[in-house]
């Protein structure tokens, strides 16, 4: 019987290493002069990239270049510092090592017993979340892959504690600002479709606790179980922050699951500013956090908080005679009786080692220097003739629009931001407000600091100009 | 307003990456020297590393020492080649390179629009996947975190398509050999307990069609709603393979989703010998595979396929206004309107590298190594008096007992795993077979070789007669 071999020397895996660090740390130091975005002709390009399954090897050095130089360039930069769209997901190098090192040493930290001091340092990190969200010691959490499955755990813990089997007639109530995620792992948890209500927001996009004592006491009377209410720390739209004490109130009032889905803002209560606008976020009962969000990590870390541990873990509890070997002791835990998963990567390592690394407190001041550009930023929108906010901001995010002397404002919107993302200066995204189109700005990556955020208010205000005096475009 | 940063400096990255590839070539190096396991004190060195939140941050160098050193070898040594437990994850090393490369360059892969050329090395694995399974074109894949996430997608696509919203009567079939996430991900998609029907098997543990049908017709007659058909290609127990082609027969007749969990087996459809014992497997409408068991890549990669792609994504639609500015071209897909996740790490890679680095020739020629390592070690066992095997492999488990002279032959199995684990030269694990309990050897790692098995069977042999010696133990 032939023996193949998938273990390379190690001087062909100290090569692949080196070439692979040189690579992306070159990659790093040129992104400053790269495009923010690159999506000429993509559909072609794309096309190009099929291939039938390879019989044959490559070898490793081509497949880098291929990769560094014809797949992550055609694609918006995220991690650039003029990235400003959407959520940025950040992208310390650190956890990028984390990765690696995980990889490679490849334990299984789906269960205590096979990894105990692996899943101990996950541990930790949750541990300290729960601390900084001002949990207690019954909290528990899981980490995931980023919020959506962070808010499915959350709707199926409230689900089976509050609802059992009985799921067909259970409410859930949210703001009309709430991240699609949360409705879509609802469904996917099984709650009808006809069981959302989405409730109407005031002027700066929060929620109004009284259309959900409205809303909840109608369903009542009608014979329905009212079983989550969602806060926002954060929307993405706007980046509103909920009224979250008086939502607690309501909760508690009429004993629905308190869900805060702050997935986005959550991060900001390590700050002083940010602890102030997130006043209640410790009354829920499930948090959620990103930290590929606000701890700056690659994409592919969220994270959930249940603050009465034992809740999540019996509607994720399930064992199997092939896991009869093992014991957890008091204090520690087994992921998987917390969380969908079993075998998954060794997610904790990527968020553990920048905190180490960096210390909190440079996390703490990074998110300050947040919050502080945004207002700077705000102002200036404020004090530019032609532009509107929509909102003000509760956190980073600003949206905002320009109103032409004539023609149409959605029209002229779209042109401008189309203006904006061409001119491959700057990456921001929209989204539709009230049904209008609106231009959003938001300031989260570790990497944009105050001559990025100058830089970019520029651009916006020369590109409207530009576009007025162009008449807007047919 | 202070600027922090995040950043660090080339040299430092430069740094931080060679002393990372250095310590993880050396500890591959290391790997046959190192204990198979070392689990001893284990609760006492994780109480050891529970610490509050760090304000101040810690050199580099430091902590990789700690992790390499104090963290890692708390553990079952998943990655060693005599790690014949559970079921092995493999490790490729390309694929740690690639989580590396991946995060770093941090583009956004759960939408097409983002990095369209990353998301079509995606789709390109998941399209070998597809054919690898003798899927047709119509057929649409997700890359998930592990098998039970995948088996989440499959329940929800059928269950989405077949019932509706009125899911309070859906039922679901299994051999009582099924994994324990089948069921899991059925409760969380809102499957009540009561709707899962767990049928004997046969003295193989493979499904018994007939069983299936009985149990339909009954449910049936009941007004329940029969909806989910689950075949097994390769159990955790004992590697078995149910009956595919005839579940299929039976999936087809009675009009449910036939649903197979080749989590484990799957890609042993890629060699000819595996391809005649997964004889059927093209006939089910989803499909789940590891790609972290037969592809042997680090722990944290599930993949499913489902053959009319339609109806996954129409279980997973769901989209937004900040999503507006994007279109996706024909051939190409959005991974989120496939799956639960927006947000996520870029999976792909870890997949597409080595495969294309190794080619798929080296994948089919150590899959088979695998098939043939176990018939080898089965003959062994036949030959080997007081060693009885509870079934005659598919796949590549061998679950085994003694029978000793004197005595509960439970209780000396018991022992003798771990007498075996304790040796620290071999890790085995267990499972209870119609209440009995079974030693078990699973060949997964592309680490594993010949010499490998003839060792490993040695020491259960060994151990087996030193035991018989010592009268087994009080």
């Amino acid at each position: 019987m032939k023996t193949t071999n998938l273990e390379l020397t190690p001087e062909a895996m100290l090569q692949m290493g080196e070439s692979a660090v040189k690579a992306v740390v070159d990659h790093i130091i040129n992104l400053p002069s790269a495009p923010r975005s690159n999506l000429e002709n993509s559909a072609e390009i794309v096309r190009s990239l099929r291939e039938p399954s390879p019989e044959k090897g490559t070898d490793f050095e081509s497949l880098l270049y291929f990769f560094m130089n014809k797949v992550i360039p055609v694609s918006i930069n995220t991690p650039h510092p003029a990235y400003l769209g959407y959520i940025p997901g950040g992208g310390l190098y650190p956890s990028a090592i984390a990765d690696f090192l995980g990889a490679v040493t490849n334990r299984f930290t789906g269960a205590w017993f096979a990894a105990p001091a692996a899943a101990r340092l996950e541990a930790n990190v949750l541990e300290w979340f729960a601390q900084w969200m001002g949990y207690p010691e019954s909290a528990r959490g899981i980490l995931t892959s980023g919020g959506s499955l962070a808010n499915f755990s959350g709707v199926v813990a409230a689900r089976k504690h509050l609802l059992g089997d009985d799921i067909s007639r259970g409410i859930l109530y949210a703001s009309n600002q709430t991240h699609h995620s949360v409705m879509k792992v609802a469904f996917l948890a099984g709650i009808p479709e006809r069981n959302i209500r989405l409730l109407d927001v005031d002027k700066n996009f929060r929620a109004i606790p009284d259309e959900f004592e409205k809303a909840i006491k109608k369903d009542k009377k009608n014979g329905m179980k009212p079983f989550f209410l969602v806060g926002n720390a954060g929307t993405t739209n706007t980046g509103a922050v909920d009224p979250l004490s008086e939502l607690a109130d309501i909760a508690t009032k009429y004993g629905l699951w308190y869900h805060i889905d702050a997935a986005y803002g959550g991060f900001f209560n390590i700050c002083e500013e940010g602890k102030k606008i997130l006043r209640g976020l410790e009354r829920s009962d499930s948090i959620v956090l990103d930290p590929h969000k606000g701890l700056f990590v690659p994409y592919g870390s969220g994270s959930l908080l249940v603050k009465d541990g034992e809740l999540l873990r019996r509607a994720h509890i399930l064992t199997a005679e092939y896991l009869q070997d093992h014991t957890t002791p008091e204090g520690e835990f087994n992921a998987s009786e917390y969380s969908p998963e079993l075998s998954r990567s060794y997610r904790g390592l990527r968020v553990w080692l920048p905190l180490k690394l960096f210390g909190v407190k440079a996390f703490r001041e990074n998110l300050a220097e947040k919050l502080h550009l945004t207002k700077w930023m705000y102002q200036r929108f404020l004090e530019e003739p032609g532009f509107e906010c929509v909102a003000v901001p509760d956190l980073s995010v600003i949206a905002f629009r320009y109103h032409p002397q004539k023609g149409n404002i959605d029209t002229f919107n779209r042109q401008l931001l189309e203006k904006i993302v061409k001119s491959q200066k700057l990456f921001l995204s929209s989204t539709l407000l009230d049904g209008e189109f609106v231009i959003r700005v938001c300031i989260l990556s570790f990497r944009t600091h105050q001559p990025e955020i100058e830089e970019a208010f520029e651009i916006i205000k020369n590109s409207a100009k530009k576009l007025v005096l162009e008449g807007g475009r047919s």
